[in-house]
């Protein structure tokens, strides 16, 4: 396993606490000879305790790790920014522990030197690549797609074809297309399945389509993915793992496949992803399981 | 039964069908004695053949009965205009029959002449009532009215309190108050329950709960429905039929409740709600039926 | 509110806690002067300390109070026993608080005194009657009756008509008919909307249906119910409550509606539908409810 | 692409039209150099018009080919027999075209020389191998595994593992683990995601779970599913293709995982899976699909 010597720290929001713990993690890792080099989210004005920050581009060419500090959400954009470049990256969670952010606070000196001296899993998930033909722009996406009509009950008309074999036709408010990632994120909630991380597929889950007929669907991973979209007068929005969002109204033609370029995930080497299901969706947590003797 | 005498019309959007009906209405209602009103939506710059319209107010004070040429969302229009004040609605459907309007252009003549001399069935549906309590405003709703984050994929959460009793908290990108008149459209896109027209009952389906346990909920209609919303940031949205939209940023009270007016919805005497069902959302229709022997 | 004199006990089966909690209600019933009469499954053999039992139809002749020892499953017989025949009912819960048992033993004094001065709410509920036309066999549940092919994946063809009026021609696993009370039992495993126990409303869920366009349905309690089972070979089974089961082979006719009699099922004061929703189903109880952040 | 000389007909029950079809496969076939063999289920008492048939064993044996004629359910009955020994198998569909048998009778002639002549497409389909660990007995199924209490509304109680990794303790129904052949069909009903069939996946979908929480859930066809049933008095029973059924009672340990051997599906060269979709499940059928203008 691969030991790490320049280790960036990445954040989405400041606070105190999240200060205090990339302070911890600069300790814990100067400790084992390795340089930390703070992300350009950990500058602050008027903060009397300077903190020396790097910008993404800088981070990008030194660091051969990056930590997430903060929730999955957190996660997804430190790996949109550093993972999509092959570089490894660990989450440290502050709430609830989260599918890609593993590490709890309070385990934090144990799991990291664990981690820094190669005991770790390193769990390969892949990215989803879009691209809008008309504006000939790629984006990346860790979770899913989304493509929507731009307001609630508002239905948007489309076709999707896989492998340029037509699909369906289809009028829904909007489709999400997730990678294993993603299911057990939005999709999850729009009655899509969870499908294991290790499984190179992709779900095409519609929202609240027009007719009772549709279902979720899921393809292999390998699969170019188009959607063209109708009507003129439709307000059509991309969104990206629920971040970034293009504008992109009337005819287009959407292509989405699985990108080349893989997230290096790092999880401390207990890391059991039905465990992490238990915790988030309640599975087997006796809910509605009692005595009806 | 009610006869009629000063009958109005009302479109949503004008066409050549749409005047073509609207002509072939005048001429059997005025072979009755009955005087047709064009609505203002008949009025039209630069067209030849001059319609003499008036005003909805005008219709109001005048009708006895307001005919919707359309599809169900003209008579969604139709009747928060005309038919809140109780005053009769009948439907010509031109697309696929609707729910809501059920003559058929190539039985205009026969069905409109029966209903004109007081043959049809009356079906009383009622109007959601919904008062923002910031901006004491009221806003009426046939079908549903949604409270939505503004953004998909975007949190909102609100607690729930129906006669002042606390239901749940919730997080979700949305909650959608449906009247039985609704429970056929958007909330049976987002997995709600078929309410027949004919039961007090309100459904309450959240959207993208960020929950499984999340289900849909049917309460008696006689309910207090009050929505609170949390969080100083969410740019909340309340939607009413889908329609007319209000933007509700940061905390809010919302209540919800059935109208005291009712709508006065006339059928030809053979309308069959669950003949809409199988028409519209493809019951029976042998779909996937066949003969796995 | 009426108070209560001699008050029945009832149990499914025997077991020391069960007994123990008996014991304690005649002492706390006796102590202010009301008679307590225990049911026949008190009764077992080779036991020293002999309990002097009751035949069930004893009970009903002479109880106006009947207690359930159990789960919500024994309230369901308790019900189907003593409550169709409009004595009072009211639940002590050995396990979790159900639905229709709400006294939990910790608070079993405090509770049952109330309830014996009068101090509680009354809630009505609505039996289903089933009535097999060819065995002019009547058959009462309190949750649900399921009609069901006799096998998983077998499918069973029906029609469905509600008060005489053709509705569907379905083909599933079988099809369930909920009472509101029966809403937060099976029919909510099967997909069925939480219908409010004050509404007067029948669900029908279909079980495994074959097509996609099928959905829950709510109707009006007053209907008249009426499915018409096809296929001489079919080994179609009635189930009531999930508790007793009828065959009934080949065509049939089944007719349900609303019983004329009520359950009258008795609250500590406190009782709260919603707060036993959250605690059975997991509402607003943080699941997933984590920091994206 | 592989030529066939020796070429089976296999049917589940026989009638007239079958005999026809099969008589007009006889002289396709004969034509063109081949032998016919018929199977078994060919013979039937006080049949003037005799037919030679042969064993299954026989067939198996001596096939390049083997014809199914009837719908979907005959060729799951099919595969099972020939196609689990890598037998090629092709679909002749005498209703409503299937997933699995897609020529129609009045295509017969072209499509039957296309295919003989080599010019098909081969759709490779994993088998799903069940051990019960007591008996130590095999069974096969193409589309499905159901673990089921025996009865409705009655719970099973089971912990499912995955390659040895707990993943939850589930109180339902009953339990189904589907390939991608049979994604379309029982599993399909209750909810679970259509699966492409050239994905190596596995779906695990619950029959009315006790809890809200439970999602289908897609994994690895490499997988090893393992499922151990609790409680000494259940009822339970292995169900394969909907078809061969075993009592399992008590407590038992269930291994399922993909079969060495495939099956050989032939298509004429102009199948599409979705193609399928689409006249099957009603996909972009246009339902529900009118004007809400």
């Amino acid at each position: 396993m691969k030991r790490f010597k320049n280790i960036g720290l990445y954040t989405n929001s400041l606070d105190s606490e999240k200060i205090f713990i990339a302070r911890q993690i600069e300790e814990i890792l100067g400790s084992k000879g390795c340089k930390v080099l703070y992300g350009d989210t950990f500058k602050k004005p008027n903060r009397k305790q300077k903190i020396k920050t790097y910008s993404d581009k800088y981070l990008s060419s030194n660091c051969d790790l990056v930590i997430a500090i903060g929730g999955d959400g957190t996660m997804l954009s430190c790996s949109r920014l550093f993972g999509i470049r092959e570089i490894p990256v660990l989450g440290i969670n502050l709430g609830t522990l989260g599918f890609l952010t593993d590490i709890a606070p309070d385990e934090l000196t144990t799991k990291l030197l664990e981690v820094i001296n190669g005991k770790y899993t390193l769990d390969k998930r892949f990215f989803l690549e879009t691209q809008i033909k008309r504006t000939q722009k790629k984006h990346i996406a860790l979770n899913e797609v989304v493509i929507h009509s731009g307001a609630i009950a508002q239905l948007i008309e489309y076709d999707l074809f896989i492998d340029d074999v037509f699909v369906f036709r289809q009028k829904a408010d909007g489709l999400i297309i997730s990678s294993p990632t993603g299911s057990t994120a939005y999709s999850l909630s729009g009655g899509g399945p969870i499908v294991h991380p290790s499984l190179d597929a992709i779900s095409i889950v519609p929202m609240f389509p027009h007719s009772l007929s549709s279902s979720p669907l899921v393809v292999n991973a390998q699969s170019q993915i188009k959607i063209i979209t109708f009507g003129k007068k439709n307000k059509a929005n991309l969104s990206f793992d629920s971040h970034n969002s293009v504008h992109m109204p009337g005819e287009n033609e959407i292509n989405i496949s699985k990108s080349s370029s893989m997230l290096n995930l790092l999880h401390p080497v207990d890391h059991d992803f039905y465990d992490g299901c238990r915790n988030k969706l309640g599975w087997s947590s006796g809910i509605i399981t009692t005595d009806l003797n």
